[in-house]
C-alpha cells in the first residue's frame, strides 16, 4: 500500500489498485465456474451460538448491537448465543448455510463463495481486520468421493497459477497418514502432537522434541520417529517410500499414504512444479479429517499461508444426516495487499474508459454522445467532455484521467481519433474503429520477475 | 423468496437464486464501466461520528464491539465518536474517501462503487437489515458542470433498461425549482414546505395543505399554489409552461427550471420513455441541492424507490475545498428479491456446468480430465465423474444438478455428447464441440410480460 490506511486493519485500495483487486477476483471466479462450482453468498451475520459452536477463540469476533437499541436486543448481552456478530471466516456460515437449504441443493453440492470476513486482531503485514477470501467446497449428503480431494487442489492450483503472482507451492498432507503413523509408533494424542509438530516452523525441531517429550510423555526414540516424518518433503510421491523406510505400521497411516499419494499423482502430472508432500503441515487446531493444504508464496514465505483447508469428514451435520466436505480458501486481500506493496503487478490505466470523446462547441454534445453510443455498443467504454474547453484542455484533462483516446469530430462531422500517448491521429468511424486488444480493456499484468 | 431467511432481514439466495443476482450485478457493472465510471469498495466499517455527521437518526446504526476486548475499546461506550458501526449506506463513506485520497484522485472523479450495507431496522417487504446497493457519482474539486447531472440520469436509465426487470420510470425534480417557486410565493422557509410536500402521496393534498398552513404559516392560496407545483408531471419538457402559468417569478425558480429542463429534453432524446419530470419529488431530509431522483418500478409501485439520488453541492469538503457531486444508488437487493418472489426472471439452469464428463471406469478420470480440460481451454465449463457408476445413473446425476450435456469416451477413445433434455447423442471431438450461445454459459432471461 502507497497510503496507509486511515483506520488500521481496514485497508482500501485507490481506483487502480482496485483494477488489480478486481482482475484477482474475476480471474478467481472464472477457473471456479470453468469447474463447475457456482457462486453463493451468506450474510455478513451470525448469531454469536453459530459462530463459537467450533471453539474458536472468542476474541476475534466483532459483536453487533444497534446503536439506538429499543427491542431490548441490547438486553441480551453480546455473549449470549442468539446475539449477532461478523463472520470471521466463510466455513462456519457455508456449513450453517448447507444445513439449513439441505432439501434445495443438489449434492455433491460444489461452491464458491466470495466475500469479506471480519476478525478484531492486532492488524499487521499480512493480517488485516476486514479482508477477502475466496473459497471453493464440495460438500456431500452422507458421504463424499475421496477423488474430490484430488480435485480440489488441481483447481485450486489452477486458479492460483492464473493470477498474476510469483511461484507458489501447495503444502499438501494428510490428517490419516500423521495420526496413523503417532499411534503406530505408540503415541496415542494425537491431537497432542499435531499441536506440537505445528510449532516446528517457529520453534524448532530440538524445542519440539522437548514437548513431545515432557507434555505427552513420549521416549527420545518416538519424538524423533515424529520429527523424521514430520521432515519428509518431497516433490513427487517418493514420500511412500520414505514414510515406509521408517519401519511403522498401522491401517490408518497406510489409508493416509494411499490419499495423499493420489492428490500428488494427479498433480505431478496435471499441475506440474505447483505442488509438494509437506509431511510437516498439521493446520494447527482445525477440523480436518485428511487432507490439509497450506500454500507458501516462493520468496514470500514471511507473509504466512496465501491458501490453506482440506478435508473436514462432519464440518455440519443435521440430526443423523453428516455432510463430509474438502475445500481450500484464498486470503485474496493478503495476496492483493502483498501485489500492490511489491509492484508485483500493475493495471495498465487507472479507469475503464478508453476513448475520451472531446466537444467542439458545448452544442455538440449531443453528436459526441452518439459517437460515445456507438463505441459503447461495440463494447469500448467511452466517456464525454463536459464543456468545450480548448483541445489542449480537453487532451491534457484526459491524459490526466489514463484515457489513451481522445476523439474529435469538426464541424464538417469527420472523426478523427487520437492516441495521445504516440501523438498519433487519425480518420475514424465510430462505427468501425476498434483499439487494440491491448487497449480496449484494463489489462492487469505481473511484473517481470527481477 | 422461496424460502423464509432463518435471521430475519437478512436474505440469503439458492445458487439458482444467486445466479440472477449475480446478471444484475455483473450487468449494472458492465453499463457502469462502458461510461467510464471505475470500481472503488471502501470498508464496510465507519467511526459513529463519521456515520451521525449527516445528523442521520442513530437507531438504524449497528455498532461494532469486539466480543472479548481487552484492550479498553469497549470502554469508548458505543456512542463515542471513535467507536466503530457498520455504514447504512455507500454515500458517506464515499464522501470520506474522497477527502482522504483527494490528492491521489483525478477529478472530475467518476466512480461506481457496489456494496452491501447494513441499517437495523424493522425488516419488511422491500426493506432488508443487509442489503446491497450500486452506487455511481461523479465528484468535481471546487466546481461539477451541471451536464453530469443530465450524463447521470442517461447512465442509469441505461443501466436499468438493461436489466430484466418491469418498466420503470426515474421521476426527476430539482431542488432550486421548488425552494425558487417557495420563496416566489413568500414562503422562506422551504424545507418545511418540502417536508410537507414529502408527504403527498402518504397522506394526500389536503392533509399536505392544513400542514402548510399550521406548521409554516401558508396562506389557503400559497398552499394550493405549492400543491398544483408538486401536481405537474409531464413525460416531455411541457412542464416549464406548465409551471410558468403558475406566475411565480424568482431567480432561482429560473435556474431550476432550466436544469430540470436539460435532464428531461435529453432523457426524451437518448432514453425514450422512462423519465419523467414529477414536482412532487422532495427526498425528504436529504443533502441534496438541485436534481432529484426517485424510481418507480411500473405495477410495482408499493415496492418504492429503486434507485433514488441527485446533486450535492457540498457533500464533502476538506477546510475551504469543496466538493461537489451527483450521483445515484440502486437498490439491488430491493429489486432481485423482487425479481425472485415475483418469478421476474429465471436463471436457464442452477449451476455454471455445461459438460458432465461420464467415466467408463475408474481409471479412466484421468482421461476424463483430459476431455474437460480441453473444454475449458475454450470456455465451456465442465466437471467430471467422481465415481464409475452406471451411465444411466451419471445421466440422473448430471440431470439433478441441470447440467444439460453428458459426455461420454468409450474405451476405444470415440467421444459422444448426449443432451440430456432432448436425449439427441452425436460424435463430438472435445478440440471443436462447442453447445450453443444458449447453453454454453447461464442465461438470466426476464418471463414474459403477463
Amino acid at each position: 500500500m502507497a497510503r496507509t490506511a486511515s483506520l488500521s486493519g481496514f485497508p482500501e485500495w485507490l481506483p487502480e489498485e482496485r483494477l488489480v483487486e478486481q482482475h484477482v477476483l474475476d480471474s478467481l471466479r472464472r477457473t471456479f465456474e470453468l469447474h463447475g462450482f457456482g457462486s453463493i453468498e451468506t450474510r455478513a451475520v451470525e448469531t454469536v451460538g453459530q459462530l463459537l459452536r467450533k471453539g474458536e477463540i472468542d476474541k476475534e469476533v466483532y459483536g453487533l448491537s444497534r446503536l439506538q437499541d429499543d427491542e431490548g436486543e441490547e438486553a441480551k448481552g453480546k455473549h449470549d448465543p442468539h446475539a449477532l456478530a461478523l463472520h470471521f471466516d466463510l466455513t462456519v456460515p457455508f456449513a450453517r448455510y448447507v444445513v439449513e437449504n439441505a432439501g434445495y441443493l443438489a449434492f455433491p453440492f460444489r461452491r464458491y463463495q466470495i466475500q469479506k470476513v471480519w476478525r478484531g486482531e492486532r492488524p499487521q503485514e499480512g493480517r488485516a481486520r476486514e479482508f477477502t477470501q475466496a473459497d471453493i467446497d464440495v460438500v456431500g449428503d452422507g458421504e463424499l468421493p475421496f477423488r474430490y480431494d484430488v480435485e480440489i487442489a488441481l483447481v485450486i492450483a489452477e486458479a492460483l497459477g492464473a493470477l498474476p503472482i510469483p511461484e507458489f507451492r501447495l503444502r499438501i498432507n494428510n490428517r490419516k497418514l500423521a495420526e496413523g503413523f503417532y499411534r503406530g509408533i505408540g503415541l496415542p494424542d494425537t491431537a497432542g502432537v499435531l499441536r506440537s509438530i505445528d510449532k516446528l516452523e517457529k520453534i524448532g525441531p530440538d524445542k519440539v522434541a522437548e514437548l513431545l517429550k515432557s507434555e505427552l510423555g513420549a521416549t527420545d526414540e518416538q519424538a524423533q520417529a515424529a520429527l523424521k516424518l514430520a521432515g519428509i518433503k518431497t516433490e513427487d510421491t517418493s514420500f511412500v517410500a520414505q514414510v515406509r523406510s521408517l519401519g511403522v505400521s498401522n491401517d490408518l497411516l497406510e489409508e493416509g499414504l494411499n490419499e495423499l499419494e493420489q492428490v500428488i499423482e494427479a498433480a505431478v502430472k496435471r499441475v506440474p512444479g505447483k505442488v509438494i508432500a509437506d509431511l510437516s503441515i498439521a493446520r494447527g487446531l482445525d477440523y480436518y479429517t485428511g487432507t490439509v493444504v497450506e500454500t507458501v508464496l516462493v520468496g514470500h514465505e514471511q507473509l504466512g499461508s496465501i491458501c490453506s483447508g482440506g478435508r473436514y469428514d462432519a464440518l455440519a451435520s443435521k440430526g443423523n444426516r453428516k455432510f463430509p466436505g474438502v475445500g481450500l480458501s484464498i486470503g485474496v486481500t493478503r495476496l492483493v495487499s502483498r501485489i500492490l506493496s511489491q509492484d508485483l503487478a500493475k493495471a495498465s490505466r487507472a479507469v475503464p474508459t478508453a476513448v475520451f470523446v472531446a466537444l467542439t462547441s458545448d452544442e455538440s454534445w449531443g453528436e459526441a454522445q452518439d459517437v460515445a453510443t456507438e463505441l459503447r455498443s461495440r463494447g469500448i467504454a467511452a466517456e464525454v467532455a463536459a464543456k468545450a474547453e480548448k483541445f489542449g484542455k480537453q487532451i491534457k484533462f484526459a491524459d490526466r484521467r489514463g484515457i489513451p483516446f481522445v476523439w474529435f469530430t469538426d464541424e464538417d462531422g469527420k472523426h478523427q481519433v487520437k492516441d495521445i500517448r504516440s501523438g498519433v491521429q487519425v480518420d475514424a468511424d465510430p462505427a468501425t474503429w476498434t483499439p487494440s486488444d491491448e487497449d480496449i480493456h484494463v489489462q492487469v499484468v505481473a511484473a517481470p520477475a527481477s
